[in-house]
């Protein structure tokens, strides 16, 4: 995966989960070294929508643009911060 | 919250989660330092079945059985580790 090219795409996301992946909302997950694959997991359960309720559907928008590449590289990103 | 019973709740959470919040599996998210309040939803979410797919009705299991205090006890405890 490409963490720069995450990085670039992580721009989005600072804005709930925060610009180093600490979020400042506590409903809010954390992103920062969290395991890339669960991320990956995780995008695509919202992509599929197979989480409901609570926040699920705002994340909805944010994924469904992404390509698989896109979900590899942002989670690498993610993870990466935790380092 | 009490975070000491949640620590008690937690033994059984340790082995895919991992005994200090981290877990030795890419697919299982860390929960160390993870925002309580977005746990409490998680679990909650998990509890009412609205997250599907994946390892997702593993979690069915583990959650069935937890009051909303536990919940709310486990989530103080796994955002504790985090500090």
């Amino acid at each position: 995966a490409d963490i720069e090219a995450g990085k670039a795409k992580a721009a989005v996301c600072a804005g709930c989960h925060g610009a180093n992946g600490i979020s400042a909302i506590p409903t809010y997950p954390n992103l920062a070294g969290q395991k890339a694959a669960y991320l990956v997991s995780s995008m695509k359960a919202y992509k599929a929508q197979e989480r409901t309720g609570g926040q699920a559907p705002v994340m909805y928008g944010m994924v469904a643009a992404l390509s698989d590449a896109d979900i590899e590289n942002l989670a690498a990103y993610f993870e990466s911060l935790g380092n």
